[in-house]
């Protein structure tokens, strides 16, 4: 796969992964090949056929080459680390952020069971509280300028510790413990595996949704972590689950469909970055109803004979 | 229509407007609706139908409501108009911002002719010299900064005059005659109508196209404008032709087709927000070639009556 540099030099910033993607080559289901988009931001010739395809898991074509809209790498970086008393807080505080318009590198929330994961299996002296890491990059002044008005926010908002990380190496170390939590959540739970969920909500209504869950899951005795892109209204939910005992996989499916039931009652969606696969068909037929009969001409179409990873988003034969 | 505020309360940035809506309703050819995305900037629930509606001019379906990502209305907001020696190097500063990653509220390009059409029409002083019109917002030391990286990246480029305008009454008198600039250049040929055209091109390649473009209508001695939403590779071209002289439209579509040549052979497009239309069936055939023909199964799919928008984007028979 070659990923083309349309204007600059760097990596995809936070965000829908679908917005990045400016042109595909794909290789259909009877072999031949079309191109979409191209390497431009802005197009309005004939159907989007890019974003038909992006995400849509191998079921309409088999993506062979992508064309990604990079962003420079900005002139100066800072991370900050923030530490609020709860759940709520912390994602309110993210909200904050992107209401007032303070343009986010990255914008992660982590609860305190992910900080102590985090923590326990990288080595690192975090808070274990609920957490918000956030990444502002650009020239150094406004950069600056953003720090002073994300910190006013984020202590607004109750944030009791505010630290920030200007090395590429203390970055590097944050980041990498972010990226790795899953791991670092599972390694924590020796013999479980791990099963995890994600919806997105509207960005305002992560803060109440956030707490929902993490309520939900201390009522019930759940041992279950929450993480996620909170400045896009999108959080993970990952139980560790014992293959031993189904009572424990189910007891995290119901903690999923009351996360999604909610995520739909306020406009939010029952995916956000993991897809529909075959867990969540129920879920697509239920929050889109009468579109999914649209997805399904789209895929007998592109897909007569049924070749195309089969079985996923789509039921094999229409309820 | 309804537009939905999802997070914050103000207008939509400059950009493609394909990725600021986050939902339809949409009737189909039968008379059913069904609804598509929700309120939400991330989502991976089953294939992105709100974007393969966008942009299809009414051929497959009619769109009754939709749901727009809005953006907070910053706390202080800078309108910058910066005069150039030429077009390429006015189109080359912009770019230059692009790559540096300074984040732009609009970026328009404006030609002399279109300077001086604005001027007569409106009554305004600008320097009638290739121009940009610069929009910057954010927090008040964030667009300080902004400004300053900003003129140095202009004066580099070899801007020789940089003024700013604060006041709301300058900034709206500045936008007004750029939203209006159509109207100007029309104005200012009696009994003559507006032909007008635009591609997209990657950014760094807009001030090459441009001059391409200038140089061409210097070189028939046509009178048309360059204007355009450069920072997203998107440039108009606006002609005046006689409708008593078929040679002068004839002439501006030899111009056009060597704009939309020039643009795919870069990885462009050969229509930036004007869609296909009747006009530029051709053009889309040339720029996609087989993918078009997926773009007609799904028309057909969608509309098997051809009863939406007929003839519009493809031919009513395939060639």
């Amino acid at each position: 796969m070659a990923a083309t540099n349309a204007s600059g030099t760097t990596a995809v910033r936070h965000g829908s992964m679908r917005d990045q993607v400016l042109g595909l080559e794909i290789v259909l289901a009877d072999g031949s090949a079309i191109r979409t988009g191209g390497r431009v931001v802005k197009s309005s010739a004939g159907y989007n056929l890019t974003g038909l395809f992006v995400g849509s898991e191998g079921t309409l074509g088999v993506i062979t080459e992508l064309v990604l809209r990079v962003h420079p790498v900005p002139e100066h970086t800072v991370a900050v680390s923030a530490v609020f008393g709860d759940v709520e807080a912390a994602c309110g505080a993210a909200a904050a952020v992107v209401a007032a318009g303070v343009a986010l590198q990255r914008c992660e929330f982590a609860d305190a069971l992910t900080v102590a994961c985090v923590n326990r299996h990288f080595g690192l002296r975090l808070v274990e509280a609920p957490s918000l890491f956030v990444e502002l990059g650009g020239g150094r002044a406004s950069v600056d300028a953003d720090l002073v008005a994300l910190r006013a926010l984020f202590e607004d908002a109750g944030c009791s510790r505010f630290a920030t990380e200007t090395t590429t190496e203390g970055r590097n170390r944050l980041w990498a413990a972010r990226h790795r939590a899953g791991e670092a959540i599972l390694a924590t739970a020796p013999g479980k595996i791990k099963k995890s969920t994600d919806v997105t909500v509207p960005v305002s209504e992560v803060p109440a949704a956030v707490r929902r869950t993490r309520e939900q899951l201390e009522r019930n005795g759940i041992t279950a972590a929450l993480l996620g892109h909170v400045a896009d209204g999108n959080y993970h939910t990952v139980f560790m689950v014992d293959p031993e005992h189904p009572e424990e996989l189910a007891q995290a499916k119901r903690v999923e469909a009351a996360q999604i039931e909610h995520a739909l009652s306020v406009g939010g969606t029952c995916s956000g970055e993991h897809g529909i696969g075959i867990g969540k068909i129920g879920y697509l037929e239920h929050q889109y109803g009468p579109a999914v009969a649209v997805m399904r001409g789209i895929k007998e179409l592109l897909d007569p004979n049924g070749i195309l990873n089969p079985g996923k988003i789509l039921r094999s034969e229409p309820v």
